[in-house]
């Protein structure tokens, strides 16, 4: 036998002991990363986000609009971050760009789940008829009141959540906030109410009256 | 001399040391008391809230209403808690009981500033007008969308924001979220809001047209 070859076995194990420390504290450190904590304020200047939409993967856009960040960039950004779930509660919905940034999620294969309110779904310019068609799960209230939360849960460990509801006009025009939120205390009793109303409106509830407000 | 005095001077610095180092104990454990996060969710049930509001200190009523916890007596609470300064920044304000907290907090001495939407500012039930009647400061938009925030920052320490508008009917009716909040990552940027908002809304800036929208 060469010199030295009976401690060849331990400097494997050594070897593979290093690695997997390391593997180990990277593992740490990545669960360790602070929590996400940022806000939005709009209204947002219009940007491109075309090729924030790209599909299969963001690719640049010609178009003569400015390229730049934007709030609604941002937003679109931490959307698309989504690669298994993303749990929609929305009064209204009508931004075309915020519903193609949920198309793309679903057609990713990212499982995709909306929550919106009956009165509002039905307005000209929604995008919730566009999202059933392309196959995504829609539930909507039958109460007197308004299903008025505007949140977003991304792989069950983002919030996104404020006064913003999803429409042109209040992201280009009006005075809101988005909050975006990764710690624990906030995120799980989203996911709970989340899934509280998601079995509320079972369809299998559903009376189909005419109009909801005539309940009353 | 009696024997042990020449060590009284030793004791009287000990038992100062003593006390020093635990009043810094203490103090260093408010410092470091984790910060409030809260979610509120709505509707709430209605609940007697005059327990709560009763000047000069919170006193039991008679009322036949309920007199557990519910979301908004637990909001009311909070606001409550201000001792120095309230910022308000609410695209609508109806709540009979929280224009009663809020004129408790001006008449306490609290600094309170309230920014809100020039149209719902003057539909009926609104609280602005009896808040200005009550001599708290108030600034409103005069752009085409809507200043359509919903937040309150009480000591410019703790953010109370969310999608609930300060109504009756969003109260006791809607779905809504409400979250308090201390982490410096999200009151510092709202306050700067708040202030950007003030300065913007500043009356020597109004030009009084009869109706915002028609400037469109």
């Amino acid at each position: 036998m060469w010199p030295g070859l009976e401690a060849l076995p331990w400097r494997w194990a050594g070897g593979a002991a290093l690695a997997l420390g390391l593997a180990l504290l990277v593992r740490g450190w990545r669960r360790r990363r602070a929590p996400r904590r940022e806000v939005l304020f709009f209204p947002s200047p219009v940007t491109c986000t075309a090729a924030l939409l790209g599909e299969p993967r963001p690719a640049p856009c010609p178009c003569p609009l400015p390229h730049g960040d934007s709030p609604l960039a941002r937003l679109l950004r931490r959307l698309l971050s989504a690669r298994r779930s993303l749990e929609l509660c929305l009064f209204a919905f009508s931004s075309p760009q915020l519903g193609r940034a949920v198309q793309l999620l679903h057609r990713r294969g990212v499982r995709v789940r909306l929550v919106t309110d009956a009165d509002y779904m039905a307005l000209s310019g929604s995008q919730v008829g566009r999202l059933r068609q392309a196959g995504i799960q829609v539930r909507h209230d039958q109460e007197s009141g308004y299903m008025h939360h505007k949140f977003a849960i991304v792989d069950k460990k983002m919030l996104i959540t404020g006064s913003l509801n999803w429409t042109t006009q209040a992201i280009q025009n009006n005075r809101e906030n988005v909050l975006i939120v990764e710690d624990a205390e906030y995120v799980e009793p989203f996911l709970a109410e989340f899934e509280r109303i998601w079995e509320e409106y079972n369809p299998a509830n559903y009376t189909f009256f005419p109009n909801k407000k005539e309940q009353k």
